[in-house]
């Protein structure tokens, strides 16, 4: 588990710490980040925050992603530097939850809740994308 | 309006169908979508429906996200067919909400709810990625 | 399973229709289920769709709810008449989804969904409340 | 706005604190509480978590809920001392966002969030349970 994974990092996100049950990660909006109205896309912060989660829920064991909300507060601009810490909030024998927070310089832009389930009996997952 | 974005069709997403209030997209899941357990990573996913939903939301009307939630139920692997259509559940004077199914071969997937503001006074919009 | 609970029972939810991944329950809104605005408490309509859920759910075997999300549309009226239709997104080995719409006369007033654990090897449940 | 409402008072909800963009709610689990399994209901946490963030995002002045979300951890059990404290996580022009611990002797049994429109023109709002 030395992640991010191909398809984040060519997202030009990198992995800032990790450990057990946490990760910060980190990534600059690039113009190739941004949506139709010229700020960054939802779903990049999105990817920002997923492999925050990812990384926090795997340091426990293979797990897979279930559950995830997010909330959209303010718009990020081209060249802000973001910075995205996932904290656990639970840990049980099926299922992990964590919360993850994406900031800028202006102070926090997004909040995302992901809950995954855990194949404690080492069982091989389905992937970070569901799958049981 | 004729999206999807620069950095939606830089992850291969490409629109099939829209129109008021609605959205269908397609894509095929490349090596360079998959996480580090081998399968469409979440983000990918991700990207997929929120592009359905800004899509179908922005048809009424300058809208931001501002809350998402996605639940994970299938993985999907290399070179599968993946398909999001997004339909309106609610249009309201101030925002608006939607449904899109992810869909591939297998079955469903992935089902993404999606919130949007609505800038009815023609005021412009701070981003899909929130803002106010 | 011929619930519904005592606590639903008591904010006068009846179950109009139930079976294998499917319910129906009715509800009138009371004086006593208010806010301070005057208007359906959103907890009571949480309860009626959550007790619609959990019936759905368990009809497939033991199962507790884990990650929940409701979005509220419309202002609900004393006197007013609701139900809430649940039905199966997907019914995994370990776990399981489904979206509950609640309607009043005037149409969609909320939407719900929920996702629960099952415990198909017969272990006896923590409660639908979580647990694990 | 001295809430709680008539309806959480029922259910022996009451107030401990409440400030600016905060509140703390406490209640113990009556039989009446219980769902079918022996637990304290879904609905009864969401009526706590959901209370203290009404009492929080309406001190802003006059808001509605729109979206929530609701992940429960731990059953618990008859006789067992709640409190759920509501942080403010974003406040907004528009909309504020909420964050809700409920906690027991035994820890974190469930977290909340939810996302309130602000009626900051002073109109009347349409009801904790959404309207526009």
């Amino acid at each position: 588990m030395e992640g991010p994974s191909a398809f984040v990092r060519s997202l030009g996100i990198e992995v800032a710490e990790a450990g057990e049950g946490r990760a910060r990660l980190v990534a600059t909006v690039r113009p190739e980040h941004l949506n139709f109205h010229g700020f960054a896309h939802g779903s990049f912060l999105f990817a920002l925050a997923d492999e925050a989660f990812a990384l926090a829920c795997n340091s426990r064991g293979p797990a897979v992603a279930r559950s995830t909300s997010m909330e959209f507060f303010l718009p990020v601009r081209e060249g802000q530097r973001l910075e995205a810490v996932a904290r656990e909030v639970h840990l049980g024998r099926r299922a992990s939850t964590y919360l993850v927070e994406v900031r800028s310089e202006e102070g926090l832009v997004a909040l995302f809740t992901g809950t995954a389930y855990r194949f404690s009996d080492g069982r091989s997952p389905g992937g970070t994308s569901g799958g049981e």
